[in-house]
């Protein structure tokens, strides 16, 4: 894409409330825009990051069975009263539409997706069901805040498993867990699989996935003798008096899966006769990772005094190719530049070309070091006297001088590295 | 995908209260579940044909020039009160959040989008600007019908362009109109432009896209003379005299496309300096397709008394392999289904393979004919038995005999046409 064609433009000033590096940086560069508090619009460069990262998390959950639906985001009271979460859920928007009718506003989905599993999964044949999904979710927060890491509308993939056994179900929250961390490691985090309190729900313990940052709101232990994670509020009942047995990090949660046991299922009756015609209970879990407090956090994590140091699986574009003015031959400059963006773009490498003219090397610079594409190449009258580009990587502090006619074959295999 | 394994099945009855095609077929073979009037979950299949719809809308909306965005649907009482449309808007559902704070759901975006430009384009030369969101939309209709026709929470594409002229807006409004009747054309639909009144915004006309179909609310009035076709409102303003002067057709609205003038700039008091450091009002147009209402249109024009005919562009599937019990040898037909359901998916052939073991050939078909995939392939006994696959697409009548050793090319050639 033509960086002159972006209807979006950096600003250099952070806005004025910005708490944290995310919601500086994203919005500075022109990523998200804040509509109110918590809630923010996605902007040509910040859906690209999100759609590469829900697709991350798509090809995972479909590797390990996940079957896709989408769930709607208005919902009937009913299905919240079925399961006796209507008055519980603090953060439930409620609302009234035609005919006194009353909806909730999806906070998540397990009050959704039970009976609508029930209908479909008659017989014992049918389990287990991995059914997930990728949209909007929305919750009352009385504070939103550090950008888009807890806001009021918010992305979400929710899985939902449905087992008949415990055992089954032990098997796939593992699958779970090993999908999890690959979500994480295609996306550049280094997640920490944490115990935490099952909640209402289980006695067992659930886990959060938990990226360690400077920034984060959240505080992990970690055993120093056997490496195992545990949450605040895990230490607090289980080894409070001895906190020094444990490395403190802060971090911020990026995911977490839940035993639900038979919680939903049973609110609504649903149980199924096995081989032996006996009514068996349904063992749910759910699984939750949020795209957008991904892409927060990726920023949190990946980013210096000038900007955002995307990754590569999920930079808005892998290069930042830059034209700047020439002082002798403005039409060698552009038509080189060209060839390049051309070239490039036939081969699929996703390519934003700053060919804006009336602006400054210096400020095409500082706009390329705050939106972090992972790979630029400057070309100008010095790279040109030398029949080459100027390559650097976001990353890195070196520059390279490569040839005009190694350019294609050079970033073709760096992408694909 | 193997069909055992699909959690959801289709239905021997139709819904009690489904009054149309759409609601009947759609439900019926587990395309979509209606969770309350007017609010419907897209299942696996229904969300296949959901988002190759939007895709064929994405590509023909970036081909002319959009940029790709993404709004909320949670948004702040203030943008509609500064647009004078919070209440005015019957549909708006209204809710209050945490602090007293209150918010719309997104009806439409035109009181979201035009301050986000308005923040970006600042000078002469940052237009036109053209903007859209594939995104759901929320709206508190007194009787929600027709299936996904008409929901309270639907998903739409809206583009919104700005122009410094009247004549560059003029010349997008026609841009756009090629491009929607591209859209519908890719969707297999006919569409007829149809002149509409412009409401409140514009004396001027907007356009309707509309098609034939018996079981249309809307009614079309086609000029004998001309071939121009109007809307009822139009032509009782106009010309309700002389209406034998026309042909009437029931159609469905699929689209339409909107003059806005400066009606929503001028609220917002967003005006930019031109070359001259003249004030110029910004003149608007907003163009809106719903994808969900072209799924039901589809289906509304594309069906039989057995259930649904999806044009190949959009099918949830290409090919329905159907492998059927054997009296002799069903490790012979599982084998050979097999092998036909690997080559063809590693052709990026997208295939359905019925796999199931404990269903007749009756209900496989049975089934296949509701699902609707535009090309059954059955492997039994009796095509083995001719080294040879029978294939019949949904369509049409005609069966015939293909050998094994050239379904993969034929089906190659078929997808490909």
């Amino acid at each position: 894409m033509k960086q002159s064609q972006l209807f979006t433009r950096t600003s250099k000033e952070a806005p004025a409330d910005a708490e944290s590096a995310n919601a500086k940086y994203l919005v500075q560069a022109g990523f998200v825009d804040q509509l109110t508090a918590g809630v923010y619009t996605y902007l040509p460069l910040g859906l690209r990051v999100l759609r590469k990262i829900q697709n991350i998390v798509r090809e995972e959950i479909d590797a390990i069975g996940g079957q896709e639906i989408l769930m709607p985001g208005l919902t009937p009271k009913k299905v919240w009263e079925d399961t006796g979460r209507w008055d519980s859920i603090d953060v439930l928007f409620r609302l009234e539409g035609a005919g006194n009718k009353e909806y909730a506003l999806a906070a998540t989905a397990e009050d959704i997706v039970t009976p609508l599993i029930k209908q479909f999964a008659q017989s014992y044949k049918d389990f287990p069901v991995l059914v997930y999904q990728i949209s909007d979710k929305f919750r009352n927060e009385l504070r939103a805040k550090s950008g888009i890491l807890r806001g009021r509308e918010f992305n979400m993939k929710d899985l939902y498993s449905f087992h008949l056994t415990q055992e089954g179900f032990d098997e796939f929250y593992e699958v779970a867990k090993g999908a999890y961390l690959k979500v994480y490691e295609r996306c550049g985090l280094q997640a920490i699989v944490t115990k935490a309190s099952g909640g209402d729900f289980t006695k067992k313990f659930s886990h959060e996935f938990q990226v360690e940052t400077e920034a984060g709101e959240d505080t992990i232990y970690i055993d120093k003798e056997t490496g195992e994670a545990s949450n605040k509020e895990v230490v607090e009942e289980a080894d409070w008096d001895n906190t020094d047995k444990y490395e403190i990090k802060k971090t911020i949660e990026v995911g977490n899966i839940f035993p639900l046991e038979s919680r939903f299922s049973n609110a609504i009756d649903f149980k199924v006769p096995d081989e032996n015609d006996h009514q068996t209970e349904i063992i749910m879990g759910s699984y939750g990772i949020g795209p957008s407090r991904v892409m927060g956090s990726i920023v949190e994590v990946m980013h210096d005094d000038r900007g955002i140091i995307w990754p590569k699986s999920v930079a808005p574009f892998a290069v930042h190719l830059i034209s700047l003015s020439s002082k002798t031959d403005q039409k060698k400059i552009d038509g080189e530049a060209e060839r390049i963006y051309k070239e490039l773009t036939k081969s699929r490498v996703e390519v934003l070309w700053d060919d804006r003219a009336d602006v400054s090397a210096g400020a095409k610079f500082a706009d390329s070091d705050l939106i972090g594409i992972p790979l630029r190449l400057v070309v100008s009258d010095k790279t040109l006297d030398q029949d080459s580009v100027e390559w650097k990587e976001r990353a890195s502090t070196e520059m390279e001088m490569v040839g005009l006619g190694d350019i294609k074959a050079k970033v073709e295999d760096w992408a694909q590295a």
